[in-house]
């Protein structure tokens, strides 16, 4: 039977699907497999199932192939089908017999496991450390524009007086909540889950709590049996605290696109971050804003695909699990790109003088003028009433004195305590 | 045009179609509804916006509704949009004049918003407090049938010795990342979001630390445009920690149908925690579990709702979010609900015998078989390569002597280190 | 140990967990059931399981429950756990043993299953007729303002001149491939599954044609463990039709906000259809459609729920299977609603005159004025650099004059050809 | 300010933001834009816009590279930032004038839909036929096997009756209702967009019907804001097409992981179909079967994806919709590697004799064993409570004689009618 069209063989095919595109993706957690064997080695010498000597050779082979990481002249060839038989290989190639030994004790599950809580644990405080860049580039624009007012809108329609500050500052302020997420991701990820082997443990009297040191993880994750179902939990807690900011910065794009429509026109920045079109020489396109917008909407899908994958799954390993990886190490360098252009390309924000006078906008000020009467007595009905009757007859004056006072409010921003709010 | 068929009139329709469900939903927030009011009444008063006198007569009011909710003769009627119409209607018509005075300095918007954050963060406690409960149980049972065996499976083969007190334990640790999840979720809804008003704050001079420490908030939601924006994030990030702990039960769940059924035979529960078939007379049916793992799955796509509803939309307020509430409130009593069924009945769980010299597993042995041989001192190649060969031609002997001992392996828990992981 | 606070017995805790909210989900199958027990008793007597007189009976039986839930006195009690049972009870009250006779050959599975395929089929058909009627309704209004300009933008920025004639055919005509998809849908449930049992089928002889014919299905589905199967498989595909029109739904209903936003301006609706604001005398907010999209949204969801239930389970019933009625069966009668209050709005949309003379509005016409110069015989890329020159030194002259004659284009709106294209 | 730190600039970071994975993606389309191109040309000279000459040239330097694009020799170079402006500038290059001559009256916009409208209906036509080859391959199983007992599960317990005949033609007739997504699917991109420009149509003369019959589309998307609209909901609708497919063949694959395991052990497949441990000697895992089931669970996530990143946009093009067709693209790739993969290994397949004696199965015939009696002229429930009694206590004998006669049941497969069902 002739299922493959073009002279490959089906055991090609079949090998093929199965290794999927495991070494593109890998190159990205070869550095943290050699930090698990080092830690693995070491326990292997201190609990006395190899030779002081043996370390000493096994800790020279793996610091070659972190060099190479390193420079960049690692790379796995399509003989291996993951980083860790290219590891192996290597190692064996170069030590013998003596390389075959890091394996003891240790299962290909475990040793997946622990390199990608690594990698995960990581990049986490990386997409956090990003995420602080762009809290203060915000926190520093809303305090630069503090004084600039912004229509504040509430069902697309004209509401009440806000401001650039009260805008940068609140994207900055949801972001906190994004972190109270990815700090659950980093305790999620921060356990050690080495010695898991298969995911039953090991006969070998390994010492695990020596490689949780050795590796700087906070804990173990004790339970093997669970070290091993963390595959997927640890995805999907990803994928979702990774969403959450993609939510904040998907929707502040949003704002962005909106407010440099000629129909808001609030702002606008420099050619360089806008795009012309092919037939319409007047176009000044916000692409850059929409790809953050789209990229972060993608990135808020990942979720269902981690929960797909691993949902209603009996406890023990599937290959299924192989897939986790892919479009979560993906999203991470997706996400820190993101956090990079989006902090740099606000930085080159134009803010623009809007016209409070203007008709479309003179009704902001109704709220502030009934409080005015409020203030000089009259109930909130009557005042109410005597401004809705204003804004009816065409006889309504804005009152643009108010001053707010109130903590968080437009003149009253508390920048400071939402800088120190940011969770460590 | 003769739209609506059973002769209902256009106007109620429409009026249906925007109050939606509202007053069902409500009833379980009207008690943080009174909460916050009193919260509020007293800041209004510390400011000078009422008298004392007006605020004793404001607390007077509340406290009858309170008691009312306490015991259960609050009813929001059909005249009512929803529980805050009902409350400020019940004020103004036992107080006149100063039952209105509530609403100064405060609009629907922030409102509904602490009264929904009060809500969460007390219903996220209690779920942490059942997880909890639970988790104690999962440890005790792991305890009692330590020394049972369970074959361990990957891949669905029969893979290497576990035990149920593996089991028991590995769903107790994993319920920990899920309470890393509630725990920011937590932090989430802790944060004071009255005073932003309709989402810029008031021109009145409140004090929003007053309420914050009134209503026990660890923290203000500063900014409120922030505040006004944590309608969608509050939810979506309740959405994802209920779901991450449904996750783990709806996974525990499939065990327990997997473990039940005769192919395996591991686990049964008495007569009343099982139903029988309308046409088989022998059935006894694992209902229970399907259903929590149904419901658990229900609760995990809940935040592909939260997502979609706010997802794109400009910040400000719109009137979409008024439909996040609705299944947010319904998934919290459901996971409620399910983590009293699952503790009650795995309670009642008879732990089976498993036959461990059946034909079956008698495979589950080999890795110990070859770590014995490497620890005589054969390399591990060799001693697979022998323990193969011994499967392959049917000479295979089990060695089910091994201890394991290190941290976490099925001889050495590590229950009482579990237990101490539990976050505060 | 006390679980439960309230008072009640566990059992009964647990048997209100099994049950659900059957009940009054159930009250929208109750006619179906009939139907198909109508079909099953026929059957019955055919092949001579029952005798005519039994037949007579069961049909009066079954005509008096038809009439009660026709005349909405139907009412399942507490003590049933869904409408199968009380039906069954009501018929074995008032018959006798007969009562009892007409589950010969059926099960609970294939009771329900063939019920809610009778009501899936019958809603799929309304909501397409809905569907139609909207359609007509924004063909008709394309036809009434297909003079009436609209900016057309892309990335939000002003683009081309657009119209209402084309904004309200465009949606029309993008309904026609969410009815591709509810057709879809339909054919999927308009397959019999009655006689499949338990998903194993019957050993009794009966005749699986003459139901099929009797309800009206247009082919059976054969296999019985199919038939089981395509719990989950209806409901999803349900799930993604309804969402797909919802998602339609949605995006317009998503202009319609924007548009009527004051720095749109494009469009109102009469002061009913609006809302106002408890603080601000001065708001029209459009609630109904943002309400529309809220609850479009909120549909589209809820295929990750249909999917999340069903995912990785072998084939045969399980009790999670319960679960996917629910929010199917609520979201029909949702979706219901929803376009009988679009159609209906929609109707009433005050179309305002764009003043395309704006400076806003300016450049709509740059790409016509390019095109006149390419007719003239200019190359497109002179063409385009000369409008953009003018563009940049301020001597640009919107033409106005062009007349667009292809097929589907601002002046040649096509509505015949798109009314046609409605599908069956 | 210091933004990337490997000395790549600022301008070349955001120009691979925009331009994102569109190279190794177009790379499936260009055979599909070189269509278009030539029919679109051939259009523009029917309607004067080229002369005859010019199409001439044209369809010669596109029929070069049509045959680069065959031979494997076509490459998007680094310098174009996607494949439609390679081939623009390749046809400049060797046509000068008149290669640029084609862009008159279209857009960027239309270009890349109408391509991907054709890469879509192309390879939807090939998942279809791919989709029959298996369900044929099924219903020759059935066919083989369909002697052959199995036992049938309901809440994974062993429930009645079912044999190898009904499980392998359950999913054959399952896949049925997929095709009816597909063909919805194909329906929906089976329309012409080209001629819709950048969403607001051309002020040429062109003539869309002519470009519709030379590119064999069944009918046109007239309005061309509709046709702009179908960004995303063409992709939305494929999404849920395959992911429809993929869900039946996730949960087939479920299916053989679970029937592989030694608990139930009803079939194997052949040592090449399996895989080893590195630590366990006797495993043959069914890795095969866990990739097709994660992979098809990974497509069924991508709807989200689509839906998130489309949702709540205001009509009008957006730059988010060039991230739709990345995954869409991988998708249809690997569909159809899964298919090819499913349906080669289920050819392999070994069906194994299940002992229906084992003491694990003796219960599977309870209900024949009462319909017996009840055709003997007891009552159901009499029958009923007899045999209950005999399992009760262990005097029941099962009888295993009963022949199922109704259509589609164990003895009567109906395989043809199945196979007839099939949609063109």
């Amino acid at each position: 039977m002739k299922l493959w069209d073009k002279g490959i063989s089906i055991d090609k095919k079949i090998e093929q699907f199965t290794v999927g595109n495991d070494r593109e993706i890998d190159i990205h957690i070869a550095k943290y497999d050699v930090i698990a064997s080092k830690a693995h080695a070491k326990m292997l010498q201190k609990v006395g199932i190899i030779t002081v000597e043996e370390l000493v050779e096994l800790l020279g082979g793996l610091k070659t192939l972190e060099d190479q990481i390193k420079n960049g002249t690692f790379v796995i060839d399509p003989q291996f089908e993951d980083v860790h038989s290219k590891i192996e290989f290597e190692l064996t190639k170069s030590l013998g017999e003596v390389g075959k030994k890091i394996h003891t004790a240790r299962s290909r599950n475990d040793q997946v496991l622990v390199a990608l809580h690594l990698y995960y644990k990581e990049n986490l405080g990386i997409v956090k450390e990003k995420t602080k860049a762009f809290f203060d580039t915000l926190l520093e624009l809303a305090e630069t524009h503090k004084d600039k007012v912004l229509p504040g809108y509430t069902h697309l329609q004209v509401a009440m007086p806000s401001s650039f500050g009260l805008w940068f500052s609140a994207y900055a302020e949801q972001m906190i909540d994004d972190v109270y997420l990815l700090n659950a991701a980093i305790q999620t990820v921060d356990q050690n889950p080495l010695g898991s082997a298969a995911g039953y443990g090991s006969s070998f009297p390994i010492d695990r709590e020596l490689t949780t040191k050795e590796m700087d993880f906070s804990t173990l994750k004790y339970n093997v049996v669970a070290a091993q179902m963390s595959r997927g939990k640890s995805e999907r807690t990803i994928a979702v605290s990774l969403g959450s900011l993609c939510n904040t910065m998907s929707r502040f794009a949003m704002d962005a696109c909106l407010y440099m429509s000629q129909n808001f026109g609030f702002i606008s920045f420099p050619d360089e971050l806008t795009t012309g079109s092919s037939i319409m020489p007047h176009k000044k396109n916000p692409d850059v804003f929409e790809l953050i917008r789209g990229k972060c909407n993608k990135i808020q899908a990942l979720q269902s695909e981690m929960v797909l994958i691993t949902n209603n799954l009996p406890s023990g390993y599937h290959r299924d699990f192989q897939l986790l990886k892919e479009n979560i190490i993906a999203a991470f360098e997706e996400v820190k790109d993101i956090l990079d252009i989006f902090n740099y390309s606000m930085q080159q924000i134009i803010v623009k003088d809007v016209d409070i006078n203007s008709d479309l906008y003179k009704y902001l000020f109704t709220v502030d003028n009934i409080n005015t009467l409020v203030v000089e007595g009259q109930s909130f009905r009557e005042a109410y009433q005597k401004i809705g009757g204003q804004v009816q007859d065409g006889t309504y004056v804005p009152d643009t004195s108010k001053h707010h006072t109130h903590v968080g409010s437009i003149h009253n921003l508390c920048l400071d305590k939402i800088r120190d709010k940011f969770p460590d």
